[in-house]
């Protein structure tokens, strides 16, 4: 049986204030649950309709009925889990980092979290103002990805002072990626959805980038952050 | 004054079934409905809050109110309007055709179509099982660029029969594609979301080409339909 309290406690963890003052995060789904349980993430409490056979004093036996109260889905999907929100590592600037400068959309965080795990980037930096990446909708949308990519949020504007170039930014009106020569332990920032990238941040880009148009009418507006942060970080990994 | 007979039209067309009845699809948003306006698509009518000064047969105002009834979307846009569905023109098999077995998600049939438009390319033929274009969450997704994109909805078996290769599938263990000579007259065919290319159509296959991994973990799955297709495409047409 849940409690009032749990009840309580886990929707709270819809809002990121209560995440923060709590420590934890809500994971939805056996397979990703699965998959964070064999991370160095740490478990809290595990609210499941059939059991994983992990430690008991963790995991809660619970009814369709119960799961569909503190569930953050519409079709909740068998087990909930309510882990502790793991700390930041120190940021490796030796290698090719990505950095987000207001990304406001959960699915394109998470689907640009996992092209960071996908291409070997260990290490995304967010400014204050990017969307929490233990927002429940984030976390849907990176499949797991999450236990391995070390996601810092920091005042864009200071580390990009404090860090060596290149700083390959990423523009509407910026030089063709195609024909640009990438040295991948720079970092490449790419901007919010409906603004792009902010003055304050564009003043320190060293290599404005572009990814051209093919299309005849020339018509397309840009493309979706996360569809051209998988364009640019293919270009930066294939050699 | 909306009548009961076209709020019940309106509202049916969230439905393919009714869509194909009447020949209608339904376009939210100022921005999207004025970039359909200059486009070949006919209009049926105009829902709106605030004249678009358009054909005063075709345009009814309505009270935000009477939007929130008629809306798909939780946040109402100030407009609503019936386009005619277009005829499918011809397929042009002279060029690179981008093909889709059997993507369900409307968020990634909505970017593969917005890709094509960016990429120049004309012709997307779908599967009879892929999710319909004229759903309103795909035309939400593509942001007007539907109207520049011939999609076709096809049995896909039989056009890969009786089209020429090279016939490229995007599969997790065919060859890596940075390493590949891409012939951009070819067919580049994605895909289902948790099943990727089915057999039968992988019996068309001449060229099994892939992404390559770089995390060191390689516990990535796959990458997102879309974003892959991102990804092929900026290798077909960056030469």
């Amino acid at each position: 049986m849940l409690s009032k309290s749990q009840i309580k406690l886990i929707t709270s963890l819809k809002q990121k204030k209560y995440r923060q003052q709590h420590g934890f995060f809500v994971v939805e789904g056996v397979k990703t649950i699965k998959e964070l349980l064999q991370s160095s993430v740490k478990l809290y409490a595990l609210y499941t309709t059939e059991t994983f056979n992990i430690d008991a004093k963790r995991e809660f036996l619970i009814s369709e009925a119960e799961l569909k109260k503190i569930s953050f889905l519409k079709t909740p999907n068998k087990a909930l889990a309510v882990f502790n929100i793991p700390k930041e590592h120190p940021i490796d600037t030796s290698k090719l980092i990505v950095a987000l400068d207001s990304v406001r959309d959960p699915g394109n965080l998470g689907t640009i979290i996992r092209l960071c795990d996908w291409f070997g980037v260990t290490d995304l930096v967010c400014s204050k103002e990017t969307v929490d990446c233990f927002n429940p909708k984030v976390i849907q949308a990176t499949m797991g990805s999450i236990t391995r990519v070390n996601i810092s949020y920091v005042d864009l504007v200071s580390f990009l002072k404090t860090t060596k170039p290149p700083k390959y930014g990423a523009f509407m009106n910026g030089d063709n990626v195609y024909k640009t020569t990438l040295v991948d332990n720079g970092i490449l920032v790419m901007g919010n959805e409906a603004n792009g990238i902010s003055k304050a941040v564009e003043d320190l880009i060293t290599d404005k980038i572009s990814i051209p148009r093919f299309g005849e009418l020339q018509e397309t507006e840009s493309l979706n952050v996360a569809t051209a942060t998988a364009i640019l970080l293919s270009e930066f990994r294939r050699g």
